[in-house]
């Protein structure tokens, strides 16, 4: 994407999820202006950017313009002139009220989106004065190659806004028309995440055996089409309709039998020595690698589908 | 793959099932007696194999030995010579129960695997004279394009034998320590469509934004780690101990809010609905043409990854 003038973008926090958004935007040629309370955390900003930027490179063949990354050393030079800010600060509602009340104390009206995974619009907009001005932009880890940025937010205009903004940088903005705890898809893998510890738990089949059910089956099928449409697929030529009227209450009874684990002291050495097994020596930072590399090789498939 | 000598297997049920399992044993050069009670079943066979089988031949440049087909009259001339029974009937216990009767009245003594998917080896062995000669080996839909073969049994060496026999036709096959209905894979499904059903029918978001959230977040990730591992990478330095011990507590009350959705006329309105708007004008079969496209494109990149 090539800019005809130069666009702002602020990044309030330069850990992690703020690493994957800055990057995101540079690629695309938008500028960035970066801050992070931490001076050590905005000195090695710029290096830790390049491995991210490196895969993004990768991903389009790197024929695409970059934007200017500024390092600011406070939270109003990031944010002068900037037509967008990304907020990526701590999960916790006073540091992010805070601020907030140090962002709408400064000029402009830019939207501010909030990273914030496991708190929601509301319990975060209570003390501002322009709680407009706030939407959820939650993305999904590593957020620059996860495409998903789920979106809650007031203000329509502003959400509009948003969802051109990260399509132009390549995610896929799917919007909550409530909030809640978790937004959509940390709801979905919590969700599944409880019934693979009951079945670790329960001793059906160890770590190892049901990340490899997962990836080698409904994972692989979830990477091309959504659980509502696979069971419509399900039900044969009457689809969905069918599915529900014949095959609902079984599913129903299905529900019933699901696990509620507890994450007891013996279950989770189950999953602790569960993960050790399944790791086969290998440590976090190799894991991470592997699934970064098997992430970029599927959105490289889904770049030539398109 | 080549055979050295000619090694068959039977198919027993001609339904979507059989089909998938006897492309894929085909495809791999093992010869496949098939049979149907269902004379119609078996006249359509041999025609509608040709799908999966140039599915097949796509996604390995069609370079492999092709096995022949007998279209058998009677489950006693499938089996026959058979080293291997891949059991496809309707999951009904009693129809499921005669056949194994059949088969033990006649020659041999061949594995018979059963795809069932929502009975249990327990629920199958009970009429019996030789229970240790039933395995479960649950497919995932479509079998012949997606890998995962879920496996239980009480004889070791006739799991180790089917194993090998999966691996050999391409399969990923995965054991389980115990019988659970659902085996692990469902179980894993049957808990994300609650919560993604749970989603709809309190309005936080519809079907397609649902779906679209799961393909473009956690299922992408899914195709490449499991949920297990995930969490062990959502730990930091401090991987999955860490997690647990840190963040365990906030699972376990996220996994409190967890929806429990009755499949209710009004639920299953806005499911109907949902559905409608998601397939875009689309007919089951064109969906399911993208999905087999997708999950293609999905494993020749994975392909090319091993």
């Amino acid at each position: 994407m090539t800019q005809d003038t130069s666009r702002k973008i602020a990044v309030l926090g330069c850990g992690l999820i703020g690493e994957s958004w800055a990057a995101l935007f540079l690629h695309h040629g938008f500028d960035v202006g970066a801050w992070d309370p931490s001076e050590e955390a905005r000195a090695g900003f710029a290096t830790r950017l390049a491995r991210p930027l490196a895969q993004l490179g990768e991903l389009t063949d790197g024929a695409v313009q970059k934007g200017q990354l500024a390092l600011c050393a406070t939270l109003q030079e990031a944010i002068e002139a900037a037509e967008f800010i990304q907020e990526n600060a701590p999960e916790s509602i006073p540091l992010k009220q805070a601020l907030y009340a140090q962002i709408e104390a400064a000029p402009g009206a830019a939207t501010i989106a909030t990273s914030a995974s496991g708190l929601t619009w509301s319990d975060l907009c209570g003390t501002m004065t322009t709680p407009d001005r706030l939407i959820t932009a939650h993305p999904f880890n590593p957020p620059h190659l996860v495409p998903l940025v789920e979106l809650y937010g007031p203000d329509t205009a502003r959400l509009d806004h948003a969802e051109a903004l990260y399509r132009a940088i390549g995610r896929v903005p799917v919007r909550l028309n409530k909030e809640a705890t978790g937004h959509i898809a940390n709801r979905l893998a919590s969700a599944l995440y409880r019934e693979a510890v009951h079945i670790v738990a329960e001793g059906i089949a160890d770590v190892e055996a049901v990340d490899a059910a997962l990836v080698n089956g409904p994972g692989l099928r979830w990477s091309v089409m959504g659980a509502h449409m696979t069971y419509h697929l399900g039900g044969g030529p009457g689809g969905i309709e069918h599915y529900l009227r014949h095959l609902g209450p079984s599913q129903q009874r299905r529900w019933d039998t699901l696990g509620t684990p507890e994450l007891s002291p013996e279950v989770c050495d189950k999953l602790i020595e569960g993960i050790k097994t399944a790791s086969h020596g290998r440590t976090i930072p190799e894991l991470e690698a592997e699934r970064d590399a098997g992430l970029m090789a599927a959105l490289k498939t889904r770049a030539k589908q398109i």
